[in-house]
């Protein structure tokens, strides 16, 4: 029998477990590792580990045998079974008050799941976001855990100590019960996709209506990381325009242009659509790699279908530094929809989330992170019940001060024929969201028309439903069952 | 015992059944109809079936034992519990093979899991969409059968005697097994939500871009519903302007701008994210409807974020000419988008779909009926492979001769601060859909630079991934379980 030495396990070495656990060792914590395929384990602990207090098992029962109690353990394994069937071989040799920590991109319904699964059997389970990527999660990622609220004094000083610190503030907290880590960590991811869509744009635009080069548009982006979009991704965006290829190329083109996805960003969407609320820019972001994946059929497509004749004639200085614009306001709208998904999250789940908390988890370490988290951190500490991000003074000033050059950019893009599907459809929603009347009024009207749906009306209280015979000749009767 | 001489029963005496009931009476069938509320069927027994050879029951036992076998029994229920709490209740006086025609707007998956759950006990089920709100289930609605094959012979001549008739043809057909009646019926539904968002964004250019009035707006519907846009929501629409309040003003201006719905479009957009079809028009139209919804959240920012100051300076029988294009083209693409969906459905839920014949279905009785309809229709029957609608020559040129006036229309309303979501959002699609080459290599980038994620090649051949050791630092790891 190995002594129970070890301050944690962890279950899975892809490379983001591998660094995890040299991250924790780091820290000064004794990790033990375990992996379904043993070689995996023997090669990192011979390798990556070698010289650290990493300790290897073949065996689920020794590396069990190795945690000090209440045994924590961290899995790093594929979200969905897989995490159930690795939690299933360990509870054989768990006891009373262990811990198991799912590290994964799990969903947030698999998590409440889980929660009770493992409260019920004597555990206590931990959902935990972990963003960062390969570089986060050996130096510092962001870390949002929720789950079973016992588990957390126990798993808090290593989850913290190895999270990411700006101002010297752990980017790790307790987020709240059952799936709300996981739910936070899913909607980080959307707003990522809809980052990293509206980057996209802007590389489009700058490519085909400015006709830039690599190292034109990698300048642009540096220098764009020292203003107001300062963040992770616009400095790897100006990174990646600098690899070249074998050939001297830049690589970057040379990349098929067909996007991949592991299914937070659309679950994102989904529980929009379930909640009510309109989060079109994630959702355009998730319909644009869905586009972006059909491959063979826009090749075939674009031997039919054409665009506008007219080449652009535009002055370049100035139609970039609209599109910084157009790219800062779009991203502001993001995260405002991102955060009217949590108001109803919070409401429908019952969850007392910390608004202000989760831009503070998310200001370093993790793939979103940038300096505008930091105002947003700012607008909710200084109203935790705002209404709505857009209406936080620093916020609306910057998207005042943003809009006309956001309009001039859409309306070049929708001339042009270049797809901005994000950065169009976030200035449709801002115009919405700004107006007291929008044209509903017209669809209430044909509901009522075709369905008797009824309707409310400007002038009378909400709550009263009133129904008009439209054509004279349908009776009067009252909806009932009738959906449209 | 009363003696078994119905052609068919009826349960649920709402508006639809009501009207559905009288429509099958004078079509020459004896229905036997039974509700919840016997009052309810009291009332319209006594009342608008009056004279006719409708039998109502206040006993479910009665009801059954009235029909002749094997027994067809239609409900028109709330979608959900109702119908199975409705179909347990029946049960006990039912005999092997029987026939239970879901007739609501259920979920396809409930069609799925009714189909083989009654399949079990020797029943045999139908869920059938069925379009056309009052009027149409009075006077001849459009319905969209799937489930137990084995049950269609028994019911094709009830249904296809009360359904709509285009050209003498019955605009119903056998759609498929299970679920694929309610699936199509849950795709037409999205398709109404896109069709008519987009005629309240034309409707709130109208009046905001042009100053129109009521009048102006009608009798520009009015001309519309002559050409290529003719349809029942466009002549609707046009009706809609010309009925008055108590007061002598339009009744649409008092109506509040604030959309209800029960679902059947967001379920088309949640299954569209499942699938990976990049349905954007329906989806911005379901989002458009949970913006609306947020009234009082509107009015309040409304006092805060602002617009564009500019004033439109547009020639009004030009924009109202491009206006007309621009909705053109952006219902082509939504309809395109739908047909996507279908070819997705059907490899999925591995359904034969006959395209050609849900346009037909749809040409008449339902909410989209249109002369559009048709034109798909012979898209597909002249190729029933095709990729895609947009590639059918006929919408080829027709998008082609729409996208400068619809590029106009986008352009001015972004310049405007009208939000045209639906409008806009189909452009981005089609400008997307048409280019070979999209900025997702970016996207693809990124990934493989904070998640390895790896990337394919525009120079090799699919399904060769690779990796950029982008920073120099991160270590020659492929990814295996990071997801972003």
């Amino acid at each position: 029998m190995p002594e129970a030495n070890a301050d944690i396990g962890l279950i899975g070495l892809a490379v983001m477990g591998q660094n995890l656990v040299m991250n924790m060792n780091d820290h000064g914590y004794t990790v033990s590792v375990y992996n379904r395929t043993t070689e995996v384990m023997e090669e990192f602990v011979g390798g990556t580990a070698k010289d650290s207090k990493v300790q290897g098992f073949a065996e689920l029962k020794d590396f069990v045998a190795s945690l000090k109690r209440p045994r924590r353990i961290m899995l790093m394994v594929k979200a969905g079974a897989a995490v159930d069937k690795v939690i299933e071989s360990l509870e054989p040799y768990l006891e009373e008050g262990d811990i198991v920590i799912d590290g994964g991109n799990s969903n947030y319904t698999d998590s409440i799941r889980r929660t009770q699964e493992l409260k019920d059997k004597g555990l206590r389970f931990i959902g935990t976001g972990v963003s960062g990527g390969e570089e986060g999660a050996r130096h510092g990622p962001s870390i949002m855990p929720g789950g079973h609220p016992e588990a957390w004094p126990f798993v808090k000083n290593i989850l913290q100590d190895i999270s990411a610190k700006v101002d010297g503030v752990p980017c790790c907290d307790w987020v709240g019960e059952d799936g709300a880590g996981h739910y936070v960590k899913m909607v980080h991811n959307g707003i990522e996709y809809g980052d990293m869509q509206l980057i996209a744009e802007a590389y489009h635009l700058m490519k085909d209506v400015l006709g830039m080069n690599a190292e034109e548009m990698g300048a642009t982006f540096t220098a764009w990381n020292k203003g107001k979009l300062d963040s992770y991704l616009i400095e790897i965006t100006s990174e990646i325009f600098g690899v070249k290829d074998d050939d001297g190329e830049p690589i970057l083109e040379k990349i098929l242009d067909s996007a991949g996805q592991k299914g937070t960003g659309k679950w994102t969407s989904v529980n929009a659509l379930e909640l009510g609320i309109p989060l079109t820019l994630i959702s355009e972001a998730v319909f644009a790699r869905f586009l972006s994946a059909l491959k063979d059929e826009r090749v075939t497509a674009s031997q039919t279908l054409k665009g506008p004749d007219a080449k652009a004639n535009v002055d370049k200085e100035a139609f970039l530094k609209d599109l910084e614009d157009a790219l800062y306001g779009a991203k502001i709208t993001s995260y405002a929809q991102g955060y009217m998904l949590f108001r109803a999250a919070a409401a429908e789940y019952g969850w007392n989330l910390n608004y202000a908390g989760i831009a503070q988890m998310w200001r370093g370490g993790c793939i979103i992170r940038s300096r505008f988290l930091n105002d947003i951190m700012e607008a909710y500490n200084a109203d935790p019940e705002l209404q709505n991000l857009l209406l936080a003074p620093f916020f609306t000033k910057a998207i005042h001060d943003s809009q006309a050059a956001w309009r001039r950019v859409v309306a070049k893009a929708v001339e042009l024929g270049i797809p901005t599907p994000a950065m169009s459809g976030a200035l449709n929603f801002y115009d919405g969201y700004r107006l007291e009347r929008l044209p509903a009024n017209m669809i209430q009207a044909q509901r009522d028309f075709f369905g008797a749906h009824t309707y409310e009306r400007l002038d009378k209280p909400r709550g009263e439903f009133f129904h008009t015979n439209w054509t004279g000749t349908g009776g009067n009767v009252t909806s009932r069952t009738y959906n449209a």
